[in-house]
Parts: C-alpha cells; structure tokens; sequence
C-alpha cells in the first residue's frame, strides 16, 4: 500500500536537545508515509508544556533524538492509513499518548520509554505519523486546540489524581497547566478543592474553574503548608499535587494517611527528604509520570461526561511556534499555549 | 451513673408489623436512659422511606419487634451520655446508620443484622437512645430535617454507586428516594446520569437535579431499556441502579460488563433472571441491603465537598405523623417526606 | 517483506460449526504468511477445552467461521515475524489470548469479540499466523504441552477468581479444566479450597492438588450446597466458581456478601434465578467469559512465582486428534488433554 | 457488674519510659476491673519487638505514660465482662491490636493513637482490662505464644504487603520480626520473596520458611540493591519492606513503578531522599506504622487458610522478662522472643 502514497511536500519545525528556542527551525520535508499499522495525521494543533522547555535546554531526563520534531502535545485528523490497521478510519479525530506504547497498567518496561517529542518525533509539523495504538480519540465536545492540551498536562494531573474519592481534600501548586487540570479534575471527581498562588491577582479565576479556597504565597502569616492546614481545620489535605517538588512542605500540608503524587521539579536541587517526616505523618510519595493510553482513554471519558474544557491562555499561528515558545517560558500563562497548525 | 437521670416524659409513637398506617399510636412514655456506650438523642427530624410501609404491612424481610418505635431515618442532638462513651458531646448534630452494628467491611454477621425501626425501636419519638458507634455526624452545610433523610435512601443509592467511576454512565429508576440519590451521588461521582420515569411532568425536575437524559417510560417507540440503550449511542449504561427488581429490564439496558445494583422490588412477584441473558451481558448483579457506616461516613465527606442538598417533598409535624404516612403511601412525592419532632 | 517467505506446505485439521467430531478434516495447506504486525508460530501443542465441543456440535454461542482450523488454546515457537513486529524474536515460546483483539480492561467492545477457534482460526495445525499482541510468553518452567492448557480454562479460572483474597474460601465444582485450574489458582492466592466431585475416585486427586475440604456429591446427608456450607462453620463459602449454572444452588453454598463467578451452563436448560435468594444473600453474581490478555500475563506471573504445573490427563499425537476429541468428550478426563504437534 | 469483681491481687510487671531494662519492676497489684465495654483477660503470653526496646530506651515516638505496664503483643483468655459487652464471652481466646481505637480505613484520627503498651497499659502482667472493641480472635492453629507474637510485627508486615499480588516479587531486609512475618506472609499471597541477611548461618533457615532467594550482605560482588536487581534479572523488585530506613538503597533494588514499603528505622539519622532517584524509579514511598484491627482480622484469615505458624525464637517465664528483654536486645534472635504468664 505504501507505493501508492504519492511524495507530498509540508512543513515542519525541527529542534535538538540544548539548542535552546533560538535553534528551532521551520523546514519544508517530504510528508511521512505510514508503516504496517501507523496512520498519517494532519495536525491541527499541538499544545506546549514545561517538558518542551527542558528539551529544548538540554535538560530532559529521557533520551532525546537528533533532529527533532518538538512538542508531545497534539491533535489533528487522520488522513492516511497504513498497512494492518484495524480499527482507524479516515477523517477520525485523535490525539495521542505522550508514551505511544504505554497501553496500560504499571509504567517502566523499557518498550514503554519511547516518547514522543523526545525519543521520537513530536507533533509541530503538518502531518505525522503515529502508531495506531497510540491514538486516542478527541472528546466529541472539544475543538482541536482544546484537545492538543490533554496529552501531557492533563494525563499526569489525571494520573496524579489516581485514587481519590469524592470528598477528598486535593491541594494544587500555582497555575502551571498540570495544576490547573488537577483542580479542574479534581472538581469532576468530586473532590474539594484548595490551590496556592503567588499572583493574588489569579486567584478570583482559580475559583472561577472550581477551586474551593486559594492560599495566595506571601500573603497572610505563616507559610503556605501551615495556611492550607488552617483552611481544613487543621486536618491536612488528602492529596498533594506537587510539580514543585519540594516534599517537605508538601508533607506539611498533608493530612495523616494522604498522599503526595510528586510530578516534578521546578529547582535544580529539590530539597531532600528526611524519611521521618514522612514516617510522622503515615504518608505516600508516589512519583508519576504522565499516564498511559488507558489513563488518557479514562480521563476523556470523565472530560465529557462532565462537560469540561481546558483553560487556554493564547493561541498562535504555525509560523509563529517560536514567538510561542518565547510567550510560554517568559510570561507566566494562565492556561495552555497552543498552537495551530 | 443511670440513677442519676431523672425519669422524664416524652412523645412516642408505635407501631406493630402489620398493624399498617392505622396501628400507628402515640403514647406519652418515659424518656430512655442511655446504657453503658449509649447516648440519649433529642429527635429533631425523621424522613419515610419504603421499608417503613413493608414493616406497618407485615411484609418486611427482616425480624420486626413487638410494639416498636417506627422509622429507621432520622438526625437530632445529642442530649445525655451513658458510661463509657468516648469520643460524642452533648450538642453533637447526628444521624445514626439504620444498621448500627454494621461498622465497615461486608454485610451479612448476625451481629450486624439488627435495625433501628425493626428489630430495634427506631426515631419516631421525642427522644432515642442509640449506640455511639451509630452516630454518623451530621454534614455541616445541611439541616436537621434534611440529613433526617440520609441514612437508608441516600446510603443505598451511595453503596449501589459503589465502583462507579467519573465517565461512567449510570441509570436511574423513577423517582423515588433511593433514585433521585442515586442521580445526584453519581453527578458527584462524574457519572453520565440517564433517567426513566412514568411521568412526563417529572422530566424537568429531573433535568433540574442535573441527569443528563430522561426516559419518559411509554412515551415514543420502544419499551424504556431499548430507549436507553439508544441514548447511549447502543453501548448500554455502566451501571443500574434497579429498585424495582426487573432484572431482565435492567440487563437489556445494560453495557458488557456492566453491573446491575439491585436496591429492591416493587412488586410481589419479580420477574425470575435466565442466567444466560446474564453470560450474554458480561454482567454483574450486585444485591445493596443499605451500607455500613463506613458507607454513610465517606457519602457524608462527599455530600459536604459538592454541597449537596437532599430533595424534600412535604414536612410534616410530629403530631400528624399518620398523615404523612398516608401521604407519602398515596401520593407519588417527588423527594423524601420529612417529619420533624 | 511479505515476498520473501517461500510456499511451503503444513498439516491442518479443519472442522465446521455443527459438522461433529467427525467432520473433522486432516488437510496439507500451504503454509500462511504473516501479515503487518502479525508472527508466524510453529505450533508445538494444543489442549481442548468443553468450548470445542460446542463448537464442532454447532451450539457455540458467538459466530463461527466456515472452514475451520479448530481449537482456541495452543502454545509454540515464533519462526516468522511479519513487517511492523516490534517485541517479539524468532525463537520465542508463546502462547496467545483466545480473544487476541481484548488487551486489557472490561470486556465487550465489538473489536474485542474475534476469538481463536471461533471467528479467527485456531491452533489446531502446523504454522498458524497471530497478531503480535495476542502472544503471552509461555511460563519458564512450562512444557509447550502444559502452556497449551492455559489459554482458555486457566484464564477463565483466574479471572474468576478477580478479587479473591487470602484467606477467603473458594468453592469448586467437579473436576472440569476450569474447576481444577480454579483450585490450584485459589491455593496460590492463599484461600482456602472446597471442591464437590461426583466421583469419590477423585476426592483424593483433588486434595493432591491443594483442596482443603472434598464433598461427594450424592454421599452424605443433604444436597451439596448444605453440605457445604456445614464445611465453612454455616457461613458458606465468599466465592463460587460456578461452570455448572445452577445458580439457585450456588447461592445456597454462598457466605453474605459472596460471590457466584458464573462460568458456564452444563445443561441446555439452565435454572431460573430469583432475584430475591440473591437480595436474602446480598450476594453478586458475575459472568465471566475467559480474560484478556493482561489477566493472562498476570496469570502466569502468579504460576511461575509459584511454580504451578497444570494437570495433564493424556497427551495424543497430531493424526489422533479425532482420538483425543472422542477421549475428551466421552471420558471424563481428570486434567487437560493434549495434542502435540 | 462491676460491684461484683472481688479485689483480687496479680503480678505485673512497670516501667518507664527512658527507664532502660534495668527500670523494669515487678509489682502485685489489684487486678484491674472492666469498665463499660471492656473486657478482663488473663494474659497468657506476651511478645517483644523493637518497640518496646525504644520504649524503655524512651526513644519511643509517641507519647508514652508513666508507670507503664509495658509490651503492646500479648494474647489470653476472656475472664471478665464489663457492662456493655455484646459480642464476647468469657473463655474466649484473643489478641489484641496495638492500637485499639484504630477499626478500619486510614491511620491518623487523634481518637486512633492511644496504643498499648505507649500511652495505654499494655499486656506484661498477669490480668488485663481492654476496650472489647480491640479484641482479635486467636487463629484456632496457633498457641497462646504464637498468637502473642502477632499484634505489631506480623500486622506491622501484612500492612506493609497491601497490594502485593501473586506473582509479584517481594525483598524483605534482615531476620528481624516484622522481615520474617513479611517473608512468610508474602509467600501466603503467592508472591516470590527475596531476603537479605548479614549473616550467611541464616540463609538456610530463610529458605526453609520459604524464601525463593537469598543475599548476603558483604558477600559476592556488589551491594546488596545491586545483587538484588541481578537476581531478578536487572528488573527490580516490586515491593521492598525496608525495616531499616536507607530509602536510596531501597529505591535501587526497586523495579520501576514498584514501592518502597517504610516500616522503621534501625539507626538514629537515617539518610535522606534526593526526590529524583524516586522520581527516575517512578516508584511509590509509603510509611507504615502497624495496622487497623481490621488489618489484624484479615491477616488472620490469611494465616488460618494457609495454617502458617510463626517463628519462635525462644521462650521465657514471667518471673525473668528482664532476662528476656536482655536476650531480645543482645542476641540476634532468629523469631520472636515470648514471655509466658
């Protein structure tokens, strides 16, 4: 099938590891032709998260290969078909798992490191193709560029969120795009919400998307973790989402028996834990790492069901991806950055 | 420390299996005296539910004592302590679980089987005595009558909910006590929430409690299961909250590997279940006698987290309890009939 | 990739939904070529389970091919890799989920409904041609003749025992693949086992394998399900394996809050269930229809942690087949029968 | 009742915290009186594990009374009823969890601390009052001083094992109590267990309880996490029970996704956790401090379907608890120290 695939030219913006936002590129390549059971997509957006910053820099923890289509967040429409696919039709709208080949179940097998924007090509490019069994289909009520938000972001904040019940107490850290999915899905999960924020200024839009009581960083007395104990009558929160990464205060935030679900560093040098703190207060530090397609499959259900829309904070054109890039690591965006293709 | 309670009066009302709504009478008696573990509750709320007219019939499937207090579901203060209680003040707003032997875990002990309103005196009366570990607090946002209304519809629409996760679609029967719960627990949960019900003027009120989808049974073509599966694009619902006991309704309205939660039969006779329409379904039938107080404790954080208010229908006075009795027998109420002490 | 692998010739048995055992067809074919993403597997053994006989007598209960290689389970080496394999080599040992399309999760989309020796064709012949994702490595210290056994009653029997703990009681019924597979896999997850046989020959088989209590159906006072429930103290047992469809008698062995995991109908006809014995035992009952692929690999961790072996009643050559299908339909087999290839 | 409990005198054995195991004292008492819910217990035998050494050494992290009656682990036999007493009676065979007022669910509530032995009385003396509520039924198998044994260390080992599946693999650290129960216990569960010891005399005896491998420390190339990782063919194992507190080492004897189960600390300044070596493992870190009574129930009926017995080292008389709390600290007991009553 694939001889009948005629050589069709597009665009296509590469970059490599530690060639920083100045070295990405816009290029004019041959269309990808799909392999036994792949698909060609023609994306239509694709969204940038924290991870994209680290490649960029030099400073992602997974391999990243040589001349790379950047970004893992995307979505777009299926315009071809290889040989062997099964249950992909034409016009389909999809996504796609950060980790194609993460299914299901525990992660670390090493046929589950693959990732892409990292280790394989991302989505900044007109088409690509992805593997089948990486796809996941777009919520019927979400536009493209709401959809090119889910894969990174609002997998990890879903997968961060794993086991917590309805009146549980979940506390977010700053307006990142994993916290602002985490207070959204925690709101869906039925889930009390409590966020902190160093800009007083956002927290009147934290409780618009649901958030129950914002601890704005800096002001009133004593520390945030002391102040989100105040706001559950001392008891702590259930679940910490930290993509900070500094356990200790997030162990002073937690209830006895909670758990943190750490998602990241902002630091260097996260500060180390001293295992007695944790021991103190009967908890769980659980690390996680996106989430799986079933992860991703769940979540979309849970997303439609309640009718729920990612915040985007500013959307821009193709040619544009590197004023976006600069707009995403400068300004402090309120909601994902997206970019349209 | 008993001789030391003065023996005071109170109102009482009691009743006999069989007696029906006009055996019910009401006596002036002595206040009880709370025993070793015990606490005294000044009644300030009790709400009917079905069981309260299979025990007046005669027709309740577990034990009924001699001349008992009727009514299983109520909430008031606490008001006296008996030797040995730990952890209750005076002034505590409570309800108790209808099984208030049933700590946590599965059903089914003998010790676990008596009932508040059966085999034990019940909270149609001005004041009861129960045991602490009964007491179930009463969520803060909500009033005496309206947490009167918890302990056997709300808990059983909770504990057949049991399992059901955000994204999944849940079916309620009708509008009765147990079904407007269910409606509303599972949109905590993040359910989808479909709907049947006999009367077309219910549909709005439904919609108001937000289910997504209401069947109007004997309205446009087809029986309601066939109805419903159509809504669900032919898929099937996740889950049935079934209190009628048409099994093989509930199957056919049923996705693979959903599961049926048999809360209860309406009629005398239900329909019997070929096990091969079960095979045929990858189903689950799950029987719900109620729950634990484990149950009614974690449905409580979950009401508190999403504010949730019950749907009263009529309050009605102490005194004219045999009316609301022969109301809530003979009307069709839309939501839990209350009678306050 | 496809034009290098030359025409070669293999044996095949062939049969027909409804054609009898003897319609069973010994053929020489040529040898099939593995598709995109599919691998070419020497077969080395298969086993029958009761699923074959319904299938050969036309009673099967999903959809059957014309022409078919019959037999779901079946275990042997990779020896071709189609184009787009990524995870599997020449020489691996596999065996393959009898639904190869249902990877993991909740049975019942219709992608999932392919099935080996059903729709698609089975294992019953030289080479046969699989998709990559149905294969299962064989258990390292398994015979080919013994991973054969596993596919259709090990994961049936596994999968019936979802949710069993140690510590809980298990009851098995006869000496069927599934019912032994049932109590090996229950001693392995710590329950204790009960199993009926109508056999007193074979009571000490099972207690061999690990069963803790045997009763002989047609000894002793009473009806097996009083029988056994005397056996657990009165209480009945959590989990029911049930291959038999007697629910009415499964639920009269069943403790409070136990399960039935129904299995299968020996009879045409299986008995009626009333909803009230289920609602009197706050019981469950759930059809199980063999396991997808991640039961399977989960399965065999638990075998190979615990070094299970399955039993193996006889072993016949490839040209016996018919003397094995006769064997396994008129004999009452005690363990798996086999046909190595 | 209690007007009818003639003052009878016992020998008891005191303590205080910081008092070291020349504090202890022997003392004749008047036998305590059950008060409303609790029961009277001749105490049959007791057990020792690290805690009361921290006890005596006060060391001890929770708050602990004065004039101790010391040892959380005992079992006896019901001689007295308090009022209020529903389901006991007298002859009754029991133990006790250590933290009596901890039923079910998550550890943490203030009203769950009080622990036997720490701020409550616990079971070194001839009779003991306890609240009924915290009675556990002795396993019909087991000896008084094998169930003496059960309360912290097995419960403490069965917590750490929550979630463990068969077939997973288990690493448990040292000969200590909690590291053999854990071996044991995971065994139950049908998981594989690895072991390390220091001491190469032992690894016989830990083979004999079941252990699949053993590593011992200072032996062989490599530390122990590497010889670990090595037998588990470079993967990992799924849960680690570290009784030691040294999480990096831990971490990397841990398969990815796995978890780090933290019983204790065996030194004062246990290293800190850089959060990125958690982080690259995408491993789970969760602190377990004993368990619920509802633990202690479960892990019985585990012990009872696999009739597993618990390892005694060695067994003293009342009058030389001193010479057994001695043997405990000094030597390197190989099982559980009992003292007799």
């Amino acid at each position: 099938m694939s001889d009948t695939v005629t050589t069709r030219r597009m665009p296509a913006w590469r970059a490599r590891s530690g060639g920083g936002i100045d070295g990405l590129e816009l290029r004019e390549e041959p269309e990808p032709v799909p392999g036994p059971g792949e698909v060609l997509v023609a994306v239509k957006a694709v969204s940038l998260s924290y991870r994209e910053l680290l490649v960029l820099r030099g400073e992602y923890v997974l391999p990243v290969k040589d001349d790379l289509v950047p970004v893992s967040d995307g979505a777009g429409e299926v315009v071809g078909l290889g040989p062997g696919v099964r249950g992909t039709r034409i016009g389909d709208r999809v996504t796609a798992g950060i980790f194609p080949y993460w299914a299901a179940g525990p992660f670390g097998r090493p046929e589950q490191l693959p990732q892409l924007g990292g280790s394989l090509d991302g989505l900044l490019a007109g088409r690509v193709v992805l593997p089948e069994s990486a796809l996941v289909p777009v919520p019927a009520h979400l536009s493209y560029a709401e959809a090119a938000t889910l894969p990174c972001a609002a997998v990890t904040a879903w997968h961060a969120l794993e086991g917590v019940r309805a009146g549980d107490t979940v506390l977010t850290l700053g307006t990142g795009g994993v916290s602002l999915f985490a207070a959204q899905l925690a709101r869906l999960l039925g889930a009390r919400v409590l966020a902190t924020t160093g800009d007083p200024g956002k927290a009147g839009r934290l409780r618009a998307l649901g958030v129950d009581e914002v601890v704005v960083r800096g002001e009133g007395p004593g520390d945030w973790p002391e102040r989100v104990r105040a706001l559950t009558g001392g008891r702590g929160v259930d679940r910490v989402v930290d993509v900070v990464g500094d356990l200790p205060r997030a162990l002073r935030a937690l209830a006895m028996s909670g758990e943190v679900a750490l998602v990241g560093f902002l630091g260097a040098e996260p500060p180390a834990l001293d295992p007695r703190a944790l021991f103190g207060a009967a908890a769980r530090v659980r690390a996680v790492a996106a989430g799986s397609l079933a992860h991703f499959a769940a979540m979309n259900r849970a997303i439609e069901a309640g009718r729920m829309r990612p915040v985007l904070d500013r959307v821009f054109p193709f040619e544009e991806a590197v004023g976006a890039f600069r707009y995403y690591a400068d300004e402090r965006p309120f909601g994902k950055v997206v970019i349209t293709v």
